[in-house]
């Protein structure tokens, strides 16, 4: 057959890169459930009805097609759509089991997501995703919209890469100030200064006045405040400077308040309250975050999320949250490009046991046997070989120990420094520092 | 909304069951690291020409097509499926990296494959694989086809679940005594042979008469090759004392005794030569595996695999490998719906802090940072609601310490036995046994 060639889009990383991933899940998975947050996954496909509660991205949905579908199963596969993030799924999963749950419900899931977007640099059409949520049900207390970034920022500083910045913004400082200058149609103009980054401040002006009817000096009011930016609370008195007054705008600033303090005290400079942060249009009510990679910013943000209260309803019953996710494929792809990550070796392997002749097979299998038993990742080798191949295989794979079993006594070799010492597979260890591949 | 309901196939697991399903996959993925498999993932859809391939399975595929599929995609997107297991995805992946990947190349690969099945018990249309395969350039060592069953063991012996027993079988030997016997189709013999579960012998004597042409001598001698049963090499007698000679019998048999003979080094009563395995009409070769959880037979196999010789070939080169897959979902399903799996609370928390009035919360949160950061999961209460409230949180959810900061010293009270006493954040840490949830 032919040679198979990528799929642009579906990324598919080495041995060695996954050992990183693997590397990077687990510890963002360890601090998840530090603070408590119960593992979850839901199925990869929803009803497309559900899919499309959240317009935008109708688009880029992957339906499902039975290749061979029959009489009894068309209507309903064909109304299946892979999922495309994980909030819509989880909002359709605590609904669905609102009964059986506990709420405030802290939960994270790490799964794969897939959208039909044209792929580009950062852009994938599968990639894995890793988000925590609080829901709860009614009403969901403020203080946990200050607790993400301390999850966050634990998460990502556990890692091997470089600092983040976190960046927050709350929806409801957007919608009173807008209100307050007298604007009536605050979506049109979040919408408008969303294009910030993109347009510029003298287009965003235009648009202000096109699209939510914005006079001059009020759109020079909007980009006012979408410049101000402090890693403390003083960004509170910077709003206030702008004279400004309106009851859903205080709420929003205090609650900022309380979001960038909380942060300061648990890890100074981990968060900057930055308020043109908008989150496009999506279903935000509260706070919003984003989080840049120092050094990687133009690549755009690699955490996001926000507060919603409408997400979820049930006849009278609502279930607000917040939560945030952390785009781990795109982190990674990024990190990957630049060669930014290292693994010390391609496999597990710590140790490999050299065969004499293969006969004697059963010999060596016993020495791996016993290094398992005490936690030592060890292979036996392919062949009886020459002794200078069996060395060459673990060189290869960066394998640092070569075993000789013997009838009179076992060595082992650090091939790396070529000493070779006495051993029996019973006590032998290595130096903890080559039990595992070291990730940097 | 309306209350969304399952999708029948489409299994999800409560975050207690979660739990347990990621304890599960960290025992299973590090005994594959102590066997030095390196982690792969490849991406969830392969071209449709791929996999059909094995044709088999054409009518199960799942094709993906775009909502809106737009002038630039359709042609590509339409002609992709979500895989249907790990293996054929890992045949093209070999082939596709054969020039950077080392030989043999050793590889684990955990991830949810999908097939469009009449969802019944123990089948789903979504679930989890864990694979383990050995893959060398143009020559396998039969040795790999022996050490399948040590990992396997290892990984199912590590989990809180019934025994296992390993039956294995080769291909070599239902072929070579089919045509020692003079049928000229084996291939229909052993699609014959491989229904005498379903159907019993005596149809399984008249299927081999009508699309084997056997006699009825002919059709007695298979029957009988397929009773045999040993958990050491006696199978071999059993062989033997059927009179049958040839050449591929003799080599199947000298593979399938090295087979059992390292697995009853390794562990006694593990595997069991069992010459009715079949592996249905699949790619297989040479040995082929099932596996029985003990009291639970008639689910069938829990983890299956075997050598192959033709799944993989570029031009000349062709890539032989040895494979075995744990069927993850089917397996847990299986305990979860016997009820033979508990975990110990419902949360990874270990520690509640309360919290006696909102002001107070900043002292909270610094509780838990000095608990979290010596790797105690530990939440703050949601609200500083009465004592006993809070207590109850921590109740409903398992969590089996409540700790209440105080001005003048901390105290934390174990709630299953009400005992409480002083401590400090900074040095109290919980028994080992209560830091995470105990499964059983």
């Amino acid at each position: 057959m032919s040679k198979p060639t990528p799929i642009s889009g579906f990324p598919e990383w080495t041995t060695s890169q996954r050992m990183i991933e693997q590397f990077v899940l687990d510890r963002i998975r360890h601090t998840f459930e530090l603070y408590g947050f119960a593992p979850l996954e839901t199925r990869s496909v929803e009803p497309l009805d559900q899919l499309l509660r959240k317009g935008e991205t109708s688009k880029e949905v992957y339906l499902l097609r039975r290749l061979q579908a029959d009489a009894d199963g068309p209507a309903g596969d064909d109304a299946l759509g892979l999922h495309f993030d994980l909030t819509v799924p989880f909002a359709r999963y605590v609904l669905e089991n609102a009964g059986k749950l506990q709420f405030p419900f802290r939960r994270y899931q790490i799964q794969k997501v897939w959208r039909g977007e044209r792929p580009q640099e950062g852009r994938y059409r599968e990639f894995l995703q890793a988000d925590i949520d609080i829901v709860d049900r009614d009403t969901l207390p403020a203080h946990y919209e200050a607790e993400m970034p301390l999850v966050i920022g634990d998460a990502l500083r556990s890692l091997p890469i470089p600092p983040v910045l976190i960046q927050v913004n709350n929806r409801k400082i957007c919608e009173g100030f807008y209100r307050g200058i007298g604007l009536t149609d605050p979506e049109a103009a979040l919408r408008a200064v969303d294009k910030l980054d993109k347009i510029g401040p003298a287009k965003v002006a235009d648009l202000l006045a096109e699209t939510a009817g914005a006079s001059a000096a009020q759109a020079d009011a909007c980009l006012a405040l979408a410049g101000i930016s402090a890693p403390d609370a003083s960004f509170a008195d910077a709003v206030h400077a702008l004279g400004v007054r309106d009851p859903l705008l205080d709420e929003g600033v205090a609650e900022l308040v309380a979001v960038v303090e909380t942060a300061a005290a648990h890890a100074p400079g981990l968060c900057v309250a930055d308020l043109r942060i908008a989150r496009g249009l999506d279903y935000y009510t509260g706070t919003v975050y984003e989080t840049q990679l120092v050094g990687y910013e133009r690549f755009g943000s690699i955490c996001s999320g926000g507060r919603y209260d409408n997400l979820a309803s049930a006849g009278s019953v609502s279930y607000p949250g917040v939560g945030i996710s952390i785009g781990v494929t795109r982190l990674l792809g990024l990190l990957f490009g630049a060669e930014a990550l290292s693994i010390s070796r391609s496999v597990p392997t710590c140790v490999l046991v050299a065969v004499a002749a293969e006969e004697e097979r059963a010999a060596s299998n016993a020495v791996a046997e016993a290094l398992r038993s005490r936690g030592v990742p060890t292979e036996v080798s392919p062949s009886a070989a020459k002794f200078g191949k069996q060395i060459r295989y673990a060189e290869r794979r960066g394998i640092p120990y070569v075993w000789f079993p013997g009838g009179d006594g076992h060595q082992v070799k650090d091939i790396r420094s070529g000493e070779q010492v006495d051993a029996s597979a019973d006590r032998w260890s290595p130096p903890p520092a080559d039990l595992t591949p070291v990730i940097g």
